[in-house]
């Protein structure tokens, strides 16, 4: 059986990713920063500071994983894009790797961001286009990408390094659109939104979690997206979350201005996901819209 | 006075810079690892291990230097490359301009490689030409440029990376091409080379220490090559060396087999550098190769 060990397993997508790793058949180490909340039974949940490198440095010791998955990171919602914190994050990124290799690891796999993107582009694609940072929080996981990659190959790690592109799901931060408009619906509250002719692509934290279980289990390398594959108006979006809540009439297009530099179309070419993990999609928008709202609604109860 | 400081002021292109950072009118205030040997009277030249980010943080309130031209890193002619070393450096460097932001700095100036850009392209620009870092080294020097340029843009400090394409000149490591050709040819041994027709872009050290402090004094920011802006075939450059030093004849072309993946070409678009710093080229090839035969026959007598 294969170990994976799993860093932020105790964050949005991490706790989709603990079960999807399980499903995969991995002995999952679950490494959470602070307390383990609610993780599956089989999982061996355990606190990690990956500050702390000794502490990493010793956990890598005793459990000699064959695969590790590195989510963690700085996350703050409202600060993360432009924060310094994005350069230590990195620094300890590439101490976690080190350590990883030095216990006989095989292979890591690192998540990045639909953002390293030069996104003018529309339909981003790991080979053809160009990546272009404008954020520290985007540097940051370029550089990640590039030192990973360049490590490994020098070490005959395996490596891989998925780019999610936009998501939703159970247990996302409130200050993030889907949850934010859901949750203001269910309030009655009225949701002033931009003019929503962004198109996006926005997959299920589920999906997202199958995803990178699925590219921890393959030997695939390099660069990875994980996307829908397609884009839908983030207009169309709010209507679909309007209809399931059956509160459409709060919607307020237009009521606030979109972003000047706001790219148009941001959709995520997934042929390499689909093609070289066998990464099946398995819910759409709907079903994962509902499946938040049920949800929401049974904290509200 | 702008005063610079000046980061790895001993090393090869250390001296250099020294120099023509005092000719740009600068204070300059010279660190160096190890002992400070041979340096201008007028730099203020002190020993500074940036390993030590106490030592660095002290050094940085005490100077309060406007401008940090920062050319230290790991560079053990044998291993760099691909050496570990390349993660460490791209830290020290972060932490030191952390530590140049908090003591008031307004300029700072990093320096990359041309081996930072896919070389298949020939001719490399700036903008126009993508990046594709396959080695440790480059793929820190190219995370050193994005996340220095994102923390820059942040925090309002201006901010460059010059981009040295090939260069010699006197001091430099006689493992390199252009001093070990050199080298053998005034001890009248054979020098067993390649076929000689990669086209490479050549300038004399002075030249390029002349560029950075260039690239420093002027407002240019982002990325900026540093070359002649024209090629020239290695076998050429070979054959010239041998002319001046009257030995062309022990140059054996074609004795060893040129490296299978080497790019054909490899010249700067320096439009740039000459365009927004005002610099000028001084040396042509043969006067930096006699300037260089010059010191190295000094050194026999």
């Amino acid at each position: 059986m294969k170990r994976v060990l799993l860093t932020g397993a105790n964050g949005f997508i991490g706790r989709y990713c603990t079960e999807a790793l399980l499903n995969a058949g991995f002995e999952v180490y679950a490494a959470c920063y602070g307390a383990c909340a609610a993780m599956p039974e089989q999982a061996h949940c355990f606190e990690l500071d990956l500050r702390d490198a000794e502490s990493v440095s010793k956990c890598m010791q005793e459990l000699s994983p064959s695969h590790l998955l590195h989510l963690a990171w700085y996350v703050e919602p409202a600060t993360y894009v432009h924060a310094d914190e994005n350069i230590d994050w990195l620094n300890y990124s590439l101490l976690l790797l080190k350590a990883f290799y030095a216990s006989g690891g095989e292979r890591f796999i690192t998540v990045g961001t639909c953002f390293e993107y030069d996104l003018s582009f529309g339909t981003l694609n790991e080979n053809a286009t160009p990546l272009d940072s404008d954020s520290l929080y985007a540097a940051a996981k370029t550089s990640l990408f590039r030192l990973c990659s360049a490590y490994c190959a020098r070490h005959s790690v395996s490596y891989a390094h998925a780019r999610p592109f936009y998501l939703f799901g159970v247990g996302e931060s409130e200050k993030r659109i889907v949850p934010y408009v859901m949750r203001n619906l269910l309030d009655g509250k009225p949701v002033k939104v931009s003019h929503g002719e962004q198109v996006r692509d926005y997959l299920y934290a589920a999906d997202v979690g199958a995803a990178l279980a699925a590219i921890t289990a393959s030997e695939a390398e390099g660069a990875i997206n994980i996307g829908a594959g397609s884009g839908i108006k983030l207009k169309e979006l709010f209507a679909m979350i309007g209809r399931i809540t059956g509160r459409e009439d709060l919607i307020q297009l237009g009521a606030v201005p979109a972003r000047v530099d706001e790219p148009p179309v941001i959709v995520a070419d997934n042929s390499r996901l689909i093609n070289e993990t066998g990464w099946v999609q398995k819910y759409s928008l709907e079903t994962g819209l509902k499946a938040m709202l049920t949800a929401m609604r049974s904290e509200i109860e």
